[in-house]
């Protein structure tokens, strides 16, 4: 076993000192803040992934996640990682090599959804739109027409421009041309209308360091029926075990069969947050997103400042302003976390140091919040 | 927006019921029970991912992490997912399609491993050994010889049989051949020695819910320099986006590129479940977990059980008894549950139904727990 002077040496003297972790208030694109309570949820003690208070508490998420996303699917669970895996799980289940998928791109995500088509096989064709406009049908379906897609990919909430995208004229389109739709509703579930049975969607994704005031940990997931009937028609194995919907579905359904370890105390977590927008109730909650949002709106406009998205099509969890002129992007951001404690965001990819991207998202989506950032900018903007 | 009436009614009164966690000594094979300083961790409020305070935790994570595996790579980070997605992680970023891959199975995650080299395209063979034994080096080589492969993949400890498999004698065979060598270490890494520098292993992984005493969620893994350039040699993208080691090293790295949001919380419990490791001292750690497994030995051969295992190859962090004859193994386990708040497990795969396992893991490798254990099987079992 050899003795201690064997030993590569510990880390350094900081590592060994005890967590102590600064207090913020978080404004940016996500993570958003946690409720108290979810937090207090995570403290709780270890159970194991099969004992059966732990099996109850999988089937109260799953009730929980389905009125959350307005569904009946059977197949609605969280992926045991963020936002992006479930992004992924959609695409490597929905997608073999060869199929044609139409992603919308007019954002980040868009851009990524496509990657990820791509790696896994996918005869990809991206409809474009500039970053921060929408989608309009007549443009989906001149695309669809064209290219007769399998899978149709598209963005409800973008989070990179902070635009909201209308999905219900688009699902009948996509459905009368054979297609299944999968919408990505990182930013916008529990924060922003979204009715996945309603609207007919086939495959609808999320995370929960959103709006639902979680930490991030974890990616809600939920197929229709169409999209079942894609999973059992498959040809070819899903390259991803992690990822694979078949063997998710046996473990978070009556068989139980091991798949992997969930994440235990996140999903504590989870349990809660979602009863928290249970008890708030989803058309409460979307209100008083957006009737912060539009404070916030109000607010930023009385000090001059100028949103990047049409109003029509504004996300309200999530909104990009356009940087003033002679005004230093990172040294206004800089000095809102270490004056005070504010967290915003700056611009991704193509709106990189041209847009603030300020998140109302979850326990963060409160009227005091607003003040305290409009405050805040009003006196570092000298306004 | 539609109305109240229009909404699928929330989920069940029990679900709006505050969560209340029953109180567990986890002695199964994890999770293991998470000392309470980590959970305290877990409560404290979140940060933005971008944050400098959460930049530098990441980089503490790292050195930990390093002294954890005992190496100096520099590729050395936790994926954000559980141990299964760590042992993807290995495997869609060694594998390419047509990569020869020799895969020693000897219980159910060396099968699990096999599974996945398949999936992402691999050629793979088998070294097959029974379900609790272990592999000698002579066998290996004679593999090695024959199969030339590019990738040889071998757990450490296997979580389904309770086999300790010796290492060290093994990466010379597969370095001379040319090739790079995969270890899990899931079940070890923390409890168990393992030197990744000193044994020169390419690919070593693990998950934080075993001998690290954190939640499950996330999976440590580490390069060495032959791995790193076998990522730099790949010919085709890695197909998971979410896996892809060369965007998550940009991501952990100096460059802070954005690929997907960290686990804020669960990487919170990992730093402190580190910091508890290093404060312990890596072979104070092992010798802890090994004193605690020979009390457990010896008292279940006092009870009159038999150890699946010989002594020589036994795991001290999973121990697989034989289930006595005449007795019923569901029913003990569940009464050990009900009635003693003690989780061990029952038997994967081909053991199943035949052996108990018993996990002493991290913050549940403590003396008090042997005893309550031993105490509670004499009682079961009318010994």
């Amino acid at each position: 076993m050899g003795d201690q002077n064997n030993l590569i040496p510990g880390p350094s003297p900081r590592v060994l000192e005890k967590l102590v972790v600064p207090k913020r208030i978080l404004l940016g694109p996500g993570p958003s803040l946690v409720d108290p309570q979810v937090l207090e949820a995570m403290a709780c003690p270890l159970v194991g992934h099969l004992d059966p208070f732990f099996l109850q508490l999988m089937d109260e998420i799953q009730e929980s996640l389905r009125y959350t996303f307005q569904t009946r699917n059977r197949l609605t669970l969280p992926i045991s990682g963020t936002g992006t895996a479930a992004m992924e799980t959609s695409v490597v289940n929905m997608v073999e090599p060869g199929d044609r998928v139409l992603v919308c791109v007019n954002g980040y995500f868009g851009s990524r959804i496509a990657e990820m088509a791509a790696r896994h096989g996918g005869d990809v064709r991206t409809l474009q739109r500039r970053w921060g406009e929408v989608f309009t049908p007549t443009q989906i379906q001149e695309a669809v027409d064209e290219f007769s897609p399998k899978v149709v990919a598209i963005v409800q909430a973008e989070t990179s421009t902070g635009a909201l995208q209308s999905i219900e004229e688009i699902t009948p389109i996509v459905h009368a041309a054979g297609g299944i739709l999968v919408v990505d509703a990182v930013t916008s579930l529990g924060g922003v209308p979204l009715r996945v049975d309603e609207w007919d969607i086939d495959v609808c994704y999320s995370g929960t360091q959103k709006c639902l005031g979680c930490p991030p940990g974890l990616g809600p997931i939920t197929l229709g029926p169409r999209a079942e009937e894609v999973l059992h028609q498959r040809k070819t194995p899903v390259s991803a075990f992690y990822f694979d919907l078949s063997l998710l579905s046996k473990y978070w359904g009556t068989e139980r069969m091991y798949h992997h370890t969930a994440p235990i105390t996140a999903n504590y977590a989870l349990r809660e947050g979602l009863r928290l927008v249970a008890e708030e109730g989803l058309e409460s909650r979307w209100s008083r997103h957006r009737r912060n949002a539009e404070k916030l709106w109000d607010g930023l406009e009385a000090l001059g400042l100028r949103c990047h998205v049409e109003k029509p099509h504004r996300l309200p969890t999530l909104t990009t302003v356009v940087v003033p002129p002679g005004i230093d992007d990172l040294q206004v951001r800089r000095r809102l976390l270490e004056e005070y404690a504010i967290e915003i965001a700056g611009g991704l990819g193509e709106l990189k140091g041209k847009v603030w991207r300020i998140g109302l998202m979850g326990y963060s989506s409160r009227e005091e919040n607003v003040d305290l950032l409009l405050d805040a900018l009003k006196n570092l903007l000298n306004k």
